[in-house]
């Protein structure tokens, strides 16, 4: 397989942004990602409000959402500089003489978002849900710790999610169309996708049980495609949290705590796949390919 | 005047992110961002390669560009963890009593980016610049740790700029272009604005120098117009950085060491002063104003 991370370099889709999975993204990528967040946007039968989400969030979040315990080893916590004129000098010093600089700062209280959606539930903190469900469409910017040379895990990425708040009829049902309607959308664009029953990256001694009760609960279905290893990677996927963020959160529908579900698009990784499908000259793609992105 | 940050938030324009400074943005909000980004877009005469820049990238970059002395105040590096399986139980537990629990996290070499166009630079190091000059259109999403109730002064924000990299009298050219270009584009959206020469928020002893150098060389204006207070706020800027970044990354033209230029458009700042002109009910908004940025 030829080096796809190479290939995208070389042809001023991506840039090595300095350090393993940090890329500066290009006119024509951007253009594509833009095109797969509108198909998908197209797609939404809610014509549901939009938030992007802050792509800084507090430290506190990650505790309040147990991410801190199920995936520690992916957050990003922000330190800064809180030192007066001559401890500014010592800190330029220290950098320019090649020391460890970085020791002279202090915890900020901030993190980087780690999931898109866990910006949403602490909005709807207390609330209540219509009948019908509370319907939204959600993107951020994520941060992930996992340095890597595989342009499908970048260390930073956007996500799109199509999310329900409601009762868990109505999350089940929401998250099983997301799915059909997201896999017809992915081969609309030639892909060559599968579903698979899936479990997220727990970390620890819990792991092994929280990935198999994850599993065996059917909580997550991804879609995979082929990026830049013979593995295929999770270009989206479909999520059924049962009531973890409606019992965190407080939020409740006329029947008892709420549970939520979302359908995920990972934009890099969709887009990704497209030029593994389709090559790195987008005026080579399929016509149809083409409109469907409105490129 | 009215509080406009209460205001944006009670008509769902933006959303508290949680911490001061800190904010999510509603689909309206978004709507007029894509359009100030496609309208400047739409100017720039040179048809400019374009570059989304990692949002995240190296801490050494804030050494090499000097902003670790220059404005040590605003800079977020991360943090992440390293441990194994009983130091993230620990962790775990230190952060559910209600612990430092930051505490046990290390430095990852990773930063936020503080500005745009600093991703550009180190890109274009080692190269010699065509005649005319190397024009790029950048954007990032930029941090700066200042947490603030004033919504024009969030934490994170998107900025787009026009650069050119090339001699000093083209670089000198484009900033003085772009400033005008620009005024007539803030007033053809119904903004009252101003351009006014200006300096940077450097930190500590050397700044007061630094800041009459910068006035004096008459290297960066501002474009200010009203947001949320009585003092109006830059909502664009062109600045002329002589050949601070290309020595720094040693860029050559035919003639020299490259000197650069950028125009900076902040997106959000743009956006908020069109709420504060304009009122938070978009679709009240002047027919000309809207159909500029395609709302």
């Amino acid at each position: 397989m030829s080096n796809l991370r190479d290939e995208l370099i070389e042809h001023g889709i991506l840039a090595d942004g300095g350090a393993p999975g940090l890329y500066h993204r290009g006119g024509a990528f951007e253009n594509v990602v833009s095109g797969i967040e509108a198909l998908f946007r197209s797609l939404d039968p809610y014509d549901s409000p939009r938030w992007v989400m802050s792509p800084v969030t507090t430290a506190q979040v990650l505790v309040d959402t147990d991410y801190v315990e199920s995936f520690p080893q992916l957050m990003g916590l922000l330190d800064g500089f809180h030192g007066d004129a001559r401890e500014a000098r010592t800190l330029a010093d220290t950098a320019h003489d090649g020391g460890e600089w970085w020791q002279q700062l202090d915890a900020t209280g901030l993190a980087l978002r780690p999931a898109a959606c866990h910006g949403l539930y602490p909005l709807l903190a207390g609330r209540q849900m219509p009948p019908g469900g509370g319907h939204y469409e959600i993107s951020a910017t994520c941060f992930r710790h996992e340095p890597s040379d595989n342009p499908a895990r970048m260390q930073t990425f956007r996500m799109q999610e199509f999310v329900v708040v409601g009762t868990p009829e109505e999350a089940r049902a929401f998250r099983d169309a997301w799915l059909e309607r997201a896999l017809d959308a992915h081969r609309s664009l030639g892909l060559v996708v599968e579903a698979e029953a899936a479990n997220d990256p727990f970390f620890g001694r819990a792991s092994q049980m929280m990935s198999q009760g994850q599993l065996e609960k059917e909580l997550k279905f991804e879609i995979v495609a082929p990026i830049a290893q013979e593995t295929p990677n999770a270009i989206s996927s479909a999520n059924y949290h049962e009531d973890h963020f409606g019992t965190s959160f407080a939020i409740t529908t006329s029947t008892g705590v709420a549970e939520s579900a979302c359908f995920a698009v990972g934009l890099e990784r969709s887009a990704l796949a497209l030029f593994r499908r389709h090559g790195v000259e987008v005026s080579s793609w399929p016509t149809d390919v083409a409109a469907r992105l409105g490129l």
